[in-house]
């Protein structure tokens, strides 16, 4: 075998834009796909092999690659961060924050989202087709980790040749990302901003995600995971799973201040179950739209790895334990009505790279948007973030725009 | 007609005990049926004739018939107060404060408590028979409201003969019908004690309870309602939405000191979607015990009453105006930790019996087990319960047992 036919059986190949990922559903944007003999060790024991992952970039990579954020998405997230996207015809989740003179300015920064593993946008996971066997792959996909999540994307980062990601930043779920990031790759991550997340799944979180689980696997539809086979689609239970667990991103307050007791279309109650308050017609509506851009095994998968996250179980308990050493500056952002990761849960990680000696700092946004506000206008938040960037760069010696 | 004929048509009738209720369970206690000629104008603008309210009494009441305590139960209770449940074979809910020598003393209180009309265990609701049909209302039960759940109560009284109640109480929905008792019943209610508890139903409230109904809805076992019918029962989706339900009753910390992130049985992650933690093995098992004990429609029906409570919108959209002129005396009782009907819900119902120049007292119990406290060993709530029944009773003139 010549050096030239090994590296076309090992190397990553970038696939064209526009590639099928789901009956019916056609998206673009670029795919690494890396093939059977570069395995992904997992967490459960597992290596994936082959396995794709999808992703988005903005901005332009400078010549000494010193200029690269990774944003890593939320749960229910995607790469497409700032652009329209392909199946809902949305803006994209931070396109309020992405882009050309915007906080992350895409002039000064080259910005990498990546689908995460086990999601259902491009990258390998229960929705995709297992290539031994030419089927959907369904409850036979390997349960994913964050962390097996976080090598997947070093895969790609190692692909673009990037040595050093300026940062890495992401809320919530794509806070854990980060934490994992600056845990297992410290040497490749220059600073990092982990929002509204916490270092482990609480009690209570691990039960709203089992509610939704529940909510799906009760659906006949979902047929033991392989509806996908059977040419259905588990959308009520599915839709259940996103009532419930939106309700968590919003606090007391904000739905107080939305809805209240507002009625929706009638200016009497119904004395009925139709959606008399405008707040059940919004969570309806969650739902319903939800499914259309959603798959049902990829929310058991992802709300999986979320439960099982616990940073200071994988380093021997003490959460300080892994950030030892780490040059890595952070950067906590938490909102003081977020009570899905509230301000305790990120303080925790805070005292945690306290005790590594770490270069931290740490923002407590007030707001009553509760967990979404790192999706929202939230001023303060946006010159939180847009002040650490700009201290990280000059520390890095990246030019201004 | 001579007046003993109309008597029998239009007197309630006492049924023996052992009453069907539904197919396959047989309940004991007490249940008065109310006759075709004394029907219940409910707030939907129907009238509900003959209809039954089953109940439960404990004591003795006194030859002046002023020692009776009306207890109301919570959304997912019922009379069987302090005794061993008929269905479930467990102690009643309120065991530990109702009987000989406890909090609510049965040697020297009458304490009575009466299944709220659209519950499941023998008053009238979706799972009764429609006697004009013969079969299951079902959704053809008209939509009540916590009003209507008094109004039924109070014919009860009426019955009993019983022209003042010592006190009414209850927690969490058992506490709005005592702000509702209070509000319509004035000179009927000596004191009261609503417990953990709303003058209103928040736009949180309203979203956990549309999850549940939609959980349900989403069953096609649930059949559009008429599952009776034909023989199925939506126990999925009603075991979903008791699941969702469970965790507001919990505080965070209640959750993380009584599961933590400990694992079900296992040494390891299992990395699949049995129930690894014990968080998750437990909300399992609460929704699977809860279908055994209760009807899908009346949980819709139920909600549903919550979620329309709004005494304020009774009384001309200011909650004073709910108490103006009453002689009865308040304790209000509310749980720090508590997010389902947090203090500051308790405490808008204080600041109208201010407004209103009534006699209240409040009590904010430190505790760090949620909303269900009320139902827990709280030596705290205990002795404030109790401390506010023997002054009332002192007030009042009756005889320590």
């Amino acid at each position: 075998m010549t050096d030239l036919q090994r590296h076309a059986m090992t190397a990553p190949e970038v696939r064209p834009a526009m590639a099928p990922v789901a009956p019916g559903i056609v998206l673009p944007g670029q795919r690494l796909e890396f093939p059977a003999l570069e395995p992904l060790p997992l967490d459960c024991g597992v290596s994936l092999a082959p396995f794709t992952v999808a992703y988005q970039t903005y901005g332009t990579l400078n010549a000494d690659k010193s200029n690269a954020i990774l944003v890593c998405h939320a749960l229910t997230g995607d790469q497409f961060v700032a652009e329209i996207h392909p199946v809902t015809g949305k803006p994209g989740w931070w396109e309020t924050m992405v882009g050309p003179g915007l906080v992350f300015d895409t002039d000064r920064y080259f910005i990498i989202c990546t689908n995460v593993l086990g999601g259902c946008m491009g990258s390998s996971g229960p929705a995709t087709v297992n290539p031994a066997t030419g089927q959907p792959w369904g409850l036979s996909f390997p349960v994913i980790t964050i962390r097996d999540m976080v090598r997947a994307q070093k895969r790609l980062i190692d692909h673009l040749g990037i040595d050093s990601l300026f940062c890495v930043t992401g809320g919530s779920m794509g806070g854990m990302q980060v934490l994992e990031w600056a845990a297992c790759y410290p040497e490749r991550v220059f600073s990092a901003m982990p929002i509204a997340t916490a270092a482990r799944h609480s009690a209570q979180n691990i039960a709203f995600h089992e509610v939704g689980r529940q909510a799906i696997m009760a659906d006949p539809e979902w047929s033991g995971g392989s509806y996908q086979r059977q040419g259905k689609r588990p959308e009520r239970g599915l839709a259940v799973a996103r009532m419930a667990a939106h309700i968590t991103y919003l606090s007391e307050a904000a739905l107080h201040r939305k809805f209240g007791r507002s009625l929706q279309d009638r200016e009497q109650l119904s004395f009925g179950f139709d959606a008399d308050f405008q707040v059940e017609s919004y969570l309806r509506h969650q739902g319903s739209i939800f499914v259309d851009r959603f798959d049902a095994n990829s929310y058991l998968y992802i709300t999986r790895a979320c439960d099982y996250f616990d940073l200071a179980a994988e380093h021997g308990g003490t959460l300080a334990n892994a950030f030892r050493g780490t040059k890595t500056r952070f950067c906590i952002v938490s909102f003081t009505s977020d009570w899905l990761y509230p301000t305790s849960e990120n303080r925790a990680v805070v005292h945690a790279l306290n005790a590594a000696a770490a270069n931290v700092s740490f923002v407590e946004i007030a707001t009553d948007k509760g967990h979404d506000a790192f999706l929202l206008e939230e001023p303060e938040f946006f010159a939180t973030v847009g002040g650490f960037l700009n201290g990280c760069a000059e520390h890095r010696g990246l030019k201004r725009p």
